[in-house]
Order: structure tokens, then C-alpha cells, then sequence
């Protein structure tokens, strides 16, 4: 399989695609030949890595005929337009989480997909962690009965990186729900089967120097019975990561020290300097990410079923069964976001629907408007735009 | 103040007893004088123990003019006719969580309260716990701007430790709600100031053999505008103890192995046999527990505040702020539960109103029931028996 590697371009050369570089780089089923950035520098830095061919634009990537995929690592509020013409120009298309800001663009995309035939997957997003699915096929397994609840939390520095200013308005899909909470969403629509019906949150904004949503609290409740709590700030006081073995979100060991530090970096910071501050996080001038050593993850999580509750770490699985405690590895391979690649290249090579398919990132993006929706009318919101998990891909995986 | 202690009669002397006994028993200004018991060997051990005066009925409790106040620690469902009994018989009332099962119950003992002009104290509860009380203080400091959210969750063995059978019955008071839920919601409360507004829950009855209430997660809201997410689960799997440092609630180390104990000491009991083994836990059969080195806690919690986060420990609380991360020690006095002497000391010496009074014992309850109400239901409910903290006394304490 190695022998044919999938075709693909990327759009936009920023903090996204610098994260995923390493997988894209170390799997020998994808090959790099084409990106569209609009700064001149990115493109040449992408030439020079890779010798393929730097565009200024999605509308001629999605043009070229090398292409097989494009991966779409622009801005939120972009992606629409940019899967779009990707889809038009008979590309299959991986795109980075959220699938979009507003539901209309999602059903557009959607759509698109449809029309066109080609596959579209949202992503990567935590779902894709190995203890994420380990957990998944450890409750398909039925060996501890019916899965009850979810309780996922995470408290992180995310409100206090760098930011692009759109990423402070909420509107624009800024705050802690567009880009953190889509996560914790993916993860626990994943775990529950992926109906979720019904919702009730509050959401927190709380600094007027940021303000958007900085935190949230939702309770959801899944076809099937079991119910989930999603929790996060990203205030940057508390880190839960201390409950995860001092393992980052990238799975890399925290380093001891530097409290405050994603405070301190802004201070006296205005936008614009802030949104430079930003680039230099990105491809062709950040540096790579510390080698992870862990699976990513995104914060504690503990699956309650009849017979035990699972505790995802970033190693694997903690068991808790009714008389026995034991721990799951789900094995590290070389490079992280590998499961990635599986869905791109299951999808594209052998016709494998992806679990986060166009439908799938559409229902959880749902999930993230009914919080906001929630918190501000005070009530319960009915989820109408849900789908359920593609049961084959998630035990291939 | 050492020289007049209160003259206190004990009503029930089951396992709530034995786990306030060494606070009594340590305290000088505390003599326990008299006890109500419907067994005789109970009666005999009190009076061999204390030299005070066992009666078979508290009634006749109520009557005996050594008595000043009475600490009720019978099962929920008789604290009403005792507590009233204790005070239409002149005496001060310190009973255990929670205040009464029915709301009907709880509105006719605060009621007496405010007849008879005794103090009616519920707890203790963990409520009382140092390091909360810290927190409240910390917060009330004003340093950290205003409180925003708290997560209180707590993961235990609770459905599977030996049970009367009412106690699985939850119209009757069973399940985790009105025994473990209580002590959250008063906590939260305490932390948020006490008026809840609206609540949103949902609740777990998953084990047929203990078919009550063994988990849920709610979300309340709080005049002030902050909230909470507070989840509870006791099916004796994933223990939360291990983010407490390892500390039990009663503030002793946990045990290392004996994992699954809860479950394997029930197997092959019938209701009446569980009834029986929960009597070797009471006073004058069941060893005292285990030396507590820490203070009692109830799974963790962290409150979210503008400039820090504040997470209790079992030692104390830890403060994540702005630029800084330091931990604020709550030192551990002689004997547990000090502070629910201080507040009964306080009441009777001293005619100091209690935070946790009749009133506030009542809107503790009211959270538990609304929990209830808006699992069946699926929708909000909106509080209207709250009542705020008594801010002087947490200041005094
Ligand atoms: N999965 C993850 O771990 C992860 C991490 C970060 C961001 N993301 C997602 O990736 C997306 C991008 O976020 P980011 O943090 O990388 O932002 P970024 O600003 O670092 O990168 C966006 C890039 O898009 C480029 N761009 C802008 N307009 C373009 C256009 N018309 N054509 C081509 N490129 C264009 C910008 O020059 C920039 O390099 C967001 O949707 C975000 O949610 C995902
Ligand atoms: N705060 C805490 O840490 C804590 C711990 C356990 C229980 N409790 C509370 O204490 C109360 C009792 O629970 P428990 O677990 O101790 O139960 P238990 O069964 O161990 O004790 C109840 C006692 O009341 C006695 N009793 C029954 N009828 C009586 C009567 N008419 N007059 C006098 N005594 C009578 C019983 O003989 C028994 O000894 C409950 O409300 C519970 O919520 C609190």
C-alpha cells in the first residue's frame, strides 16, 4: 500500500498544518505536492521542504490535476468556501475541526460532498486519539454492559495564546467553543454513539480584554440513554493536565516551570501585535512541537458503564471494573495523528467511510451552537441535525 | 469558655454517631450527657461510656432539663418528629444531613425552629470541611474579583457500603441524592453564596438490585450570576480519591489495595444480612475509623474566580492565578470535625445564627429534589426556597 501514496495539497501553512506536519511527513501513504498560502514565504518554505508547488490561491490548488486530496488548514470562517472549491475541483478533502462557524456553510459542505462524490472528513480533532477509540471499541466489545455516562473536563491556557483577532469574536467563531469545545464534543459523541438529542448549558465571559467565551459547562443527553457532562475554561489558572500524568494536549510531558506563562507573553501585546505573535507558531517559522512521548488528548474523561468506568490517560485506558483494575495501552506509534491518515487513506485508497465524515463535524458543530443557544435562553435545546457513528470504521481503526 | 460545656444528648447512635463521636468526645466544650437508642446494648455502651442517661425514646430525650441540645443522627426519614421533639422540648438542634426527605417535613422544622427560639443547625456536612471554608474566605477577600463556576464532582463506593433497605429506596430518602448529593450542593452552595436559581439534571439508576439513584450530573445557576456543574457517581468503580491525594473522605490515607471491597463484601447477602453487617459499623460494635491526618473532603471541586482558580485539597486550598500558583495550607486541628462545634458552640454559648441553619438546610434540600424533578421531567427547574450564607458566622469561623 505504501507504494501508492495519497496526492495531497494543503490549504493554508499555519498552526494547524504545522501540527499535523509530522504525520503527513513520517506516513509513507501520504505525499505532499501542492499548497495554497497567501504569503510568499509560506509557499517558498513549502517548495523547498517538499518540492512541490506553492499556489496563492484554493481556486488553483483545487486545479491541479496531481491533487488527490486537500487538506483545509485556513481560518474557521473559510473552510466553507475552501472545501467547497476543493470538492468542485473533484478533490476528496480532509478539513481541519470546526468544519465551520455556522451551520448553513456546514450543510452547504455537506452537500457539496454529496454532489460531487468525494469524501470529506473533519479533522484531525481529539476523536481521532488512540484512547478515544480504544475506549470506543472497549464498550462495543459489551464485555462491561451498557455504557451511562461521560464526564469530560479540561482546564487549559487557550483563551491567553496568541490570537488572530476573529479568533476573540464569537461570531466570527471565536471563543472556547469553536475551536476547544468541538473537540470535547467530537470525543463524546464518539463515545456515546453520536445521537445526541438533548442539551442545557451555560457558557462563561468573563474577561472584557477577550471577550468571548472563555468557558462553558453542558449537560447532553444520547439516543440510547446515556448522558454526558462537557466542561472547559481556558482562563489559564487551573491546568488539568496534572490529572493527566503531566502530559500535554500534544502528548508531550509538560515542562516543569513557566506558570502564567501564556499571560505574560500578551502583556502589553496590541491585536495586530498579537496576530503577528501568532505567525510565528506557524509553518516556516515556528519551531516543531516537543516530541511527544503520549497520545494527545484533551483532558480527564471517565466512561461509566454497567460493569466498570473507563479512564482515558494519555497512555490507553484505566479499567475499573466491578472486583478488578486494570490498565489498557493503546501503543504510541513514531508520529502522532497517524489515525488521520488512516481515515484519509482508508477513505480515498479503499473507499472506507470515515467515522468524522461532513455529517459528523455538521452534528457537532450542532452541538456547539445548542450551548450558546442554551446558555442564552435559559433552556433546553432539542438536536435535530444528528448522525450516528460509522460502526464499521471505528473497528477498522 | 472551656468551663460550661454544652450538655449534649445524642439521638441515634448508629454510624453518623460514631464518625462525630471523637469531635465530641476531644472537645471540651462539648459533655455528652444523655442518648436516645431503641437498643439496649447501644443504651448500656453510652452509659458505660459517657456516664450520661441512655432512654429508649427520644422523647424522653427531649425531656430531661440536663439536656440543652440534641444532636439528631437517626435515620432521615424520623428526623422531622425528632427534631421537633427536641425542640418543643427547649432544646438547641444540631441534625445530621440531610434535614428531612420531604420538603413538607423540612418547612415543619424550620417552622418549630422559629416557634420554639432554638437554633437548628444542620450538618455536619462537608459543607463544614476547613479547606471550603478557606476557599469561601479567600473569595470573600475580594483578591480574586468575582466567582464564576465551580465543578464539584466526586466518584465513590457510596451504593455498595452496607444499606437499611429504605436507605435503596429512594422516596424514602434513598440513593445518592439525599445522602451524598446533599453534602455537594451544600458545599457548592457555600461556595456560591446560597441562592441557587436554576437547575438542570440528569440523573443514573442502572444497577436493578440497588434500583436507585446511584449517579447524576447537574448544572445550577446562582443569583450573582455564577454557576456550577457538580457530578456525582457511587457505583464503586473509577475512585476520585486519586486526584484528593489519595486522601478518604474522612481524611485518612486511603488503604492501598482491597480494590472492589465495597461490592465483595456484599456478595451473597439478602437485604436483612446488609441490614445487619451496617450495624457493626455503628457505635459501641464498629472500630472507629482510621486516624484522619488531613481534613475531610468531598471529591474535587474547583472554583473559578476573574484573576485566580481556587482547587480544595484535603490539606488545604490551592491557588492558580494570574502570574503566581501557591497553595494555602488550612491546618488540621486535633480531631475532625471542629468546625461543627465551633458552629454548635457558637450557636448555643454564644447566639451565633449558624450558616448552616434550618432554612439553609432546607434549600439544600430543595436543590436535591429539584435534581430530581428535572431528570423526570427534562426540563429546568427554577429554586424558590433558597436563602443566602449567614456572612458573619463564615467570617467568625
Ligand atoms: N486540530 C488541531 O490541532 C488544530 C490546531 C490549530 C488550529 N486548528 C484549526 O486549523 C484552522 C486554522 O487555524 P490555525 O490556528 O492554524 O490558524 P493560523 O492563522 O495559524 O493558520 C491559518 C493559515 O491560513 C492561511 N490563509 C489565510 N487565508 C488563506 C487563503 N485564502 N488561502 C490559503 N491560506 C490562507 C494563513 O496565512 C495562515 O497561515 C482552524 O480552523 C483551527 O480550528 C486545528
Ligand atoms: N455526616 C456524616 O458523615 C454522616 C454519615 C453517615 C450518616 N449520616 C446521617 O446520619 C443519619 C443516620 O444514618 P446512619 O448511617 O448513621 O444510620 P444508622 O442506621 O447507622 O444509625 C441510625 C441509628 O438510629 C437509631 N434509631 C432508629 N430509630 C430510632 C429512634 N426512634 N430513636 C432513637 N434512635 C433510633 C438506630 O438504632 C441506629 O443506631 C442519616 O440521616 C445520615 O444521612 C451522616
Amino acid at each position: 500500500m505504501t507504494s501508492d501514496p495519497v496526492r495531497l495539497g494543503v490549504a493554508g501553512l499555519g498552526r494547524a498544518f504545522m501540527l499535523t506536519l509530522p504525520a503527513f511527513q513520517a506516513d509513507p501513504r501520504i505525499r505532499l505536492v501542492a499548497a495554497a498560502a497567501p504569503r510568499a514565504e509560506s509557499r517558498a518554505a513549502f517548495e523547498r521542504d517538499f518540492g512541490g508547488t506553492g499556489y496563492a490561491s484554493v481556486d488553483e490548488l483545487a486545479s491541479d490535476p496531481n491533487v488527490e486530496a486537500i487538506y483545509v488548514a485556513t481560518p474557521h470562517q473559510m473552510h466553507a468556501d475552501h472545501v467547497i472549491a476543493a470538492l468542485k475541483g473533484g478533490k476528496h478533502v480532509l478539513v481541519d475541526k470546526p468544519l465551520s462557524v455556522s451551520m448553513e456553510d456546514a450543510e452547504r459542505m455537506v452537500a457539496a460532498a454529496e454532489e460531487s462524490g468525494g469524501h470529506l472528513i473533519v479533522g484531525p480533532s481529539h476523536s481521532f486519539d488512540a484512547p478515544v477509540a480504544l475506549a470506543r471499541r472497549l464498550i462495543d466489545s459489551g464485555e462491561f454492559g451498557a455504557l451511562r455516562m461521560v464526564q469530560a473536563f479540561n482546564y487549559t491556557d487557550f483563551l491567553y495564546r496568541p490570537r488572530r483577532p476573529e479568533e476573540l469574536r464569537t461570531e466570527e467563531g471565536g471563543g472556547v467553543l469553536f475551536s476547544q469545545g468541538i473537540h470535547q464534543i467530537d470525543m463524546v459523541r464518539l463515545l456515546c454513539g453520536g445521537q445526541a438529542e438533548t442539551l442545557f448549558a451555560m457558557t462563561g465571559n468573563w474577561d472584557p480584554d477577550r471577550p468571548t467565551e472563555g468557558a462553558y459547562s453542558a449537560l447532553l443527553s444520547f439516543a440510547g440513554g446515556a448522558f454526558a457532562t462537557l466542561t472547559y475554561s481556558g482562563y489559564a489558572h487551573f491546568d488539568s493536565d496534572i490529572w493527566m500524568d503531566d502530559i500535554g494536549e500534544l502528548g508531550a510531558p509538560k515542562p516543569s516551570g513557566g506558570y502564567g506563562a501564556a499571560r505574560s507573553a500578551l502583556i502589553g501585546l496590541d491585536a495586530e501585535s498579537e496576530a503577528k505573535l501568532k505567525t510565528t507558531r506557524t509553518f516556516g517559522q515556528g519551531k516543531a512541537p516537543a516530541k511527544a512521548t503520549h497520545h494527545e488528548h484533551f483532558g480527564p474523561v471517565i466512561a461509566i458503564c454497567d460493569r466498570a468506568d473507563l479512564r482515558l490517560t494519555p497512555g490507553g485506558v484505566e479499567i475499573f471494573a466491578d472486583t478488578e483494575r486494570r490498565f489498557v495501552e493503546a501503543p504510541v506509534g513514531p508520529v502522532p495523528r497517524q489515525e488521520v491518515i488512516d481515515a484519509l487513506y482508508g477513505a480515498v485508497r479503499q473507499g472506507r467511510a470515515p467515522a468524522q465524515s461532513g455529517h459528523w463535524g455538521l452534528a457537532s458543530l450542532e452541538v456547539c451552537h445548542a450551548i450558546l443557544t442554551s446558555a442564552e435562553t435559559g433552556a433546553p435545546v432539542r438536536l435535530g441535525r444528528q448522525c450516528g457513528l460509522n460502526q464499521e470504521e471505528i473497528e477498522h481503526e
